[in-house]
């Protein structure tokens, strides 16, 4: 059974992932992604690889667990948490653990195999955000789970095994050092100014300019200020809004619109790189609706993360982000939007 | 000229490194390791490629810059920040900068540009550790500078781009948000308990045992119980200590020789892969000698870090650290001591 054990020092959780458990040897090299070519359990006919389905985007009068799928959410064969039982906290000493309770799901975004940021529409990106959004949904009607993390590994050095279009949802039953770290500093900016920090952000970054990738009406797409990673692209909406998973179906329509365009121009400024990108939402087990804004983060993988900053939690980045905005932003449409 | 840039939300810093700017085409690719073969700018006989050396290891009567070393310390041609001036704090709107101040030093472990975890030697270990203590009190000395991160990485995969045997030293102007968390952690403990959370843990692992690599009369190698990564090791010494650059002979002289069999240890059993360690030592513009206390961090590079990583700060660690410590234990005295 996989753990969740606690840093006895710093507020940080770790699934200890017996399931997925490594000999030395099977860990000496990365493992190679799934190239084309080789065997698929995410494709169209291979359905019965991946366990029951548990929503789906499909032809009218197709049978789950089939063919005839535009979009399918199944639970993770190999899951890193166990979605049975109730969570149990367990003293060992100074230490503290848990059973590791949670729910790991796979998004698998299309039935092409070969579909990259280049050829997925903005069709795809509202089946994928709704298709998000139902699993949260679901989730938070479970009171055992406080967060739900989604969050998408493109590319093998971003840390993808298959290379079926996919993201990932882990829902956790407490809400992580990262989620923490950012409601508080959201909260104590609120005590200080009255305001939602992120909602100051987007007016700065809308007054300023220099630092907008891409926008619509409804989101902003910006490089941030303390960009860590060159080409680091934070999307937002305008107006704040605490929780993804209210989005009304304007918003999803907008959101979409906009992860098409930003990722496309990503993927033209940078030569289809890896990346990942992870959705930023509110815990369900906490009213954050005053101070709390949600985003999405977007990390294309170019330069490795090294002692420094795994000693210091420093970062060091080459590429200002002004400079970097600039780059997405002269992306002309003719390259996104063309065949 | 390189700024520090604070991230508005969480207390986080990143170093937008403007003399190491990349345009997008030069991050597409991961530049390689200078092979051997190429040409090395640490090897002997190439001193005037460097800075002038600000620490040495050498024969006597051999001038500085020129061969007859064994170790040098040299300062970073392309460093990440610059050691001239005051530090500015600098508003922007919502945000926060500071010009970029610091010291950025390369520590040259040996001459053999060929030298690795196997064959370098605890006198090797020795002469790498009296330079970190000399160059940290030296900076220790400079009132604008309030932490020094002094750390490894080994292999194209763990961040390295010269093979020469090296190691890295960044000092800072602010205590950073790693530190932060381990001293607020540490103290929050002391206050509670009125003990060092760090002895604690040296007490409970040598009582329960199943989680130590290595150890020696004066230090404990040992997989912390909530480890993010396969085999990552802590080392630590068994008597309180705050300050690393405190450390007297006989620590300099126990530390060498545990540094030397484990990470040949961990050579040994991953098949010398690659590493990053981190050595965690108190800032200097703060007391807290009652609550914290040295150790290095050493992360085998063995698995990617990616979405679920950046997104939460949960970490996801296939192998338990008692399987980790029980592979390390096995290792033969035979395999790390012989020729």
């Amino acid at each position: 059974m996989p753990e969740l054990r606690k840093d006895p020092i710093i507020d940080r959780w770790v699934i200890i992932a017996t399931e997925r458990s490594k000999r030395p040897f099977d860990l000496g090299i990365h493992k190679s992604l799934i190239r084309s070519g080789g065997f698929c359990p995410l494709c169209p006919g291979n359905e019965d690889k991946t366990p029951h389905e548990v929503f789906a985007f499909r032809e009218p009068t197709t049978p789950p667990d089939g063919p005839g799928w535009r979009l399918r959410v199944v639970p993770n064969k190999f899951p890193a948490l166990i979605s049975t039982g109730e969570l149990r906290r367990i003293s060992e000493g100074i230490y503290e653990r848990m059973n590791g309770l949670g729910v790991h799901e796979i998004i698998i975004e299309t039935a092409d195999h070969h579909a990259d940021a280049l050829s997925l529409s903005a069709a795809d990106y509202r089946d994928i955000i709704i298709a998000y959004r139902q699993r949260i949904r679901a989730l938070k009607q479970d009171s055992r789970m406080h967060y739900v993390s989604v969050f998408k590994n493109y590319g093998e050095r971003a840390g993808s095994t298959l290379e079926h279009p996919h993201s990932q949802l882990i829902a956790l039953p407490v809400v992580p050092k990262r989620a923490l770290e950012e409601l508080d500093g959201a909260q104590t900016y609120f005590h200080q100014k009255g305001r939602c920090v992120f909602c100051d952000i987007v007016t700065q970054e809308q007054a300023d300019g220099r630092r907008i990738a891409d926008e619509n009406e409804h989101f902003l797409a910006f490089a941030p200020y303390a960009s860590r990673f060159p080409f680091e692209t934070c999307i937002i909406p305008k107006q704040h809004a605490a929780s993804f998973e209210d989005a009304d179906e304007r918003m999803v329509e907008a959101f979409a619109a906009i992860m098409n365009t930003t990722m496309k121009k990503i993927a033209v400024a940078l030569g289809n790189p890896p990346y990942n990108y992870m959705l930023h939402s509110s815990p369900f087990s906490r009213d954050v609706s005053p101070f709390y804004h949600w985003h999405i983060e977007i990390i294309p993988r170019l330069v490795r993360v090294a002692g420094f900053e795994w000693g210091t939690g420093f970062y060091m980045n080459p590429t200002p982000p002004e400079q970097a905005a600039e780059h997405l932003r002269e992306v002309a449409d003719a390259d996104i939007h063309g065949g």
